[in-house]
């Protein structure tokens, strides 16, 4: 594994920082310059951080996972699903213009490339700089492998339009037509300051500590740019990507996820899940759409019923996971199935009914969420949930499975409290920066 | 490693839970009489749970560490620190009596017996009981090996009498002496709500999940007698236990811990952190005191720091951890060396030499605390820090260094939010439970 962090680090993106059109390390170079004399010192490192670099992977023993930031598609989607997520909702600041948009996307390309191979930040990273410099990279990482981390951009509608109609980066004929705010669903209870936000970022990474340097560096990066909205910590991954994943429990003790969209199924990935060359934007093509939703679980209330009922809600038993008509985690649900008493086996209302492709026309979305808890109410509840990601080629996939949902058992238990969505652009093409195409 | 879980599941708590004064399932029973007629669900369970906990067990794949939970310490103190922690402080509710304070402590001891061991919280399990009832196990947590849990119980000043003076379960008598509410340091901002309380727990695993599914069920089986006051989670430890683990980085970028006592230094766990056989309270030896802050820390301020500005304060360098002195990381620090102007080489006023030892007439304690990020504040800012957690001898230990650290350059960067303060008993005999030695 150390073979491939080090040639990541020899053929990733340190190598590329001087494309004029590519990634940037402005927005670094500005972050030093704001202490005074010390603004070169990131390029004046950038013999003797060579040797930082390659000694950082070097200290990687174990098999920590790395995965490519650039490619076709973004990673963190088909990614086989890591254990820990930190996500980020950016909002662009005040009296910025296009050039500090395109310089936060460069800069943040730049070191999420690096991150993502398990490097620092940049190239003198968390010691290597001026000591008359703060350090560009923040340090709690130092040591630590890349840990799987993966980091995925998304763009939200204000980005493209503000609610008031202002085009802050001449960007609102590029908007995507179908990247609009959510319709408002039954039961939502959204809170302003835990959805929406200009700009996302998703970062997974098998190690918290990974995971949250990402998104604290890359908030750093955004300084004077972009500030932070709102930001979701959770664990226990609730979906699965590959079939070499054991399908996980989600909060209610029940396994979710069995029939999400894999990432070996590509016909499915095609119809489902990636914006194909024929759609609308061109320029979104190889991107996807991004829905979270922020879905605190009454878990106490759950937890008091009994567990028949449990089950009867899911539509699958508590154990195997089996759906209630039969056969094992992985049989199909058979809806017309009838129990003993000539009912329905499976509950007309039960959420895997509701949730699933026979009943929506076929339709399918990748889900990626987490488990989240977030100490807790002044009740002495547990402050729990889902914090739902889902990927899909288009939004009203999602809208069409929600409203399906309206009359799901499971509701009783929920409450819908944060929402977002963004476009999410191609993968960055080796030496460009995540979402040229468009600015193109 | 399955070996060790199957000689748990056949010698622990399973077989003990008849004897009266230990280990109880009356809350257990309890819970599941409150739904009626199924009563009785755990009791007729018991035959086909031992097929259930077998197979828990055996699902246990990979070197997961299990750790007993009987033994003349609590675990969870000089264990290997895990990866992820949730701390949770209960307050005992109004209307219960010394009756129901044990039976809580015989019930929790028994579910915290079991899941140490990766067994569900009782021989019905999850999903082993009456479909007619609600499972005694909330079921997030099957199919996961052990994860290294240890769960470790401490009993607050207001326990033994409440601020106004109510000895509410006739252990006024009883009390440490030692055992108080901490005095107000330079610098508090303490919030009651993430403040004090008549009981904790401490709950420590490699996977967050298991630490979580812990503190969930032993707040279900507290239902009634008492409720959770304020939890945190932690991940990316920050203290190291055993010379095997690396020193970690806490959020400052900085190697925490290196001076910290371990597990197999007997000689400073008598003298500094084990109430000793002489010592008062007589029913706390081989107990400790554990301390709790939850310190915010302005990370995106520090971040602005010159390194050479960092590195003072902390009085180590960033990369290796040596003290300024010299030397590598382990190396004692050198307050009496001078750097090349002249001036000393460790600040005076720096963090390592405030809480140094050597600084506080030979004062040690065993941390054990944890990095948190609970999202963000309506500023952008990440609400994040450090939860510190401290095991020692006496509080005195914890109360000298803190206010030796008063001058400490690092409190520029520091809020102490919350806090708290409990005595720790031994650890339970096998058959008996965590404290019987206070109602002895």
């Amino acid at each position: 594994m150390s073979a491939d962090v080090e040639a990541g680090a020899d053929g990733g993106a340190a190598e590329r920082s001087g494309s004029p059109s590519g990634l940037s390390r402005r927005g670094l170079f500005g972050l030093a310059a704001g202490v005074g004399a010390a603004g070169l010192a990131l390029g004046a490192g950038a013999g003797s951080a060579a040797g930082v670099a390659v000694g950082r992977a070097r200290e990687q023993g174990g098999a920590s996972p790395v995965h490519d930031f650039f490619g076709a598609h973004q990673a963190g989607i088909t990614t086989p699903v890591q254990d820990h997520l930190h996500f980020a909702s950016f909002d662009m600041m005040a009296r910025t213009d296009r050039a500090d948009l395109v310089s936060l996307l460069q800069d943040w390309s730049y070191a999420a490339a690096r991150m993502t191979q398990g490097l620092d930040v940049s190239a003198t990273g968390a010691i290597g700089g001026s000591p008359e410099a703060p350090p560009d990279d923040t340090g709690e990482a130092l040591g630590l492998p890349a840990s799987g981390l993966t980091i995925t951009f998304g763009f939200g509608p204000t980005l493209f339009e503000t609610a008031e109609g202002d085009d802050r980066y001449g960007l609102a004929a590029r908007r995507p037509a179908l990247l609009e705010r959510l319709p408002a669903f039954l039961g939502d209870d959204l809170d302003p300051a835990r959805s929406h936000g200009d700009l996302c970022i998703q970062a997974c990474a098998d190690d918290p500590q990974v995971a949250v340097h990402a998104v604290r560096n890359l908030s750093r990066i955004a300084f004077g740019r972009a500030r932070l909205r709102w930001s979701q910590l959770g664990f226990g991954k609730t979906s699965r990507t590959t079939s070499a994943q054991a399908t996980p429990r989600n909060l209610f003790g029940f396994k979710d996820g069995t029939a999400n969209i894999l990432a070996d199924d590509h016909e499915a990935l095609a119809e489902h899940v990636w914006v194909g060359e024929g759609d609308e934007p061109a320029w979104l093509a190889g991107g996807s759409y991004l829905v979270a939703r922020r879905i605190a679980m009454l878990i106490e209330t759950w937890d008091r019923v009994r567990l028949s009922e449990q089950q009867r809600i899911i539509g699958r038993d508590k154990g195997e996971g089996a759906p209630l008509s039969g056969g094992r985690e992985g049989s199909a649900p058979d809806f017309a199935a009838a129990d003993a008493t000539g009912a329905p086996a499976i509950d007309a209302a039960s959420h895997v009914r509701l949730a699933h492709p026979e009943t929506n026309g076929g339709i399918r979305i990748l889900r990626r969420g987490y488990n989240f808890v977030d100490g807790n109410t002044e009740l002495g509840r547990l402050d729990a949930g889902l914090f739902f990601l889902s990927y899909q080629r288009s939004p009203a996939q999602f809208v069409a499975l929600q409203r399906s949902l309206s009359t799901d058992l499971m509701n009783e238990y929920l409450r819908h409290v944060g929402s977002g969505i963004w476009a999410i652009p191609r993968g960055a093409a080796p030496g460009s920066y995540v979402g040229a195409e468009l600015f193109a």
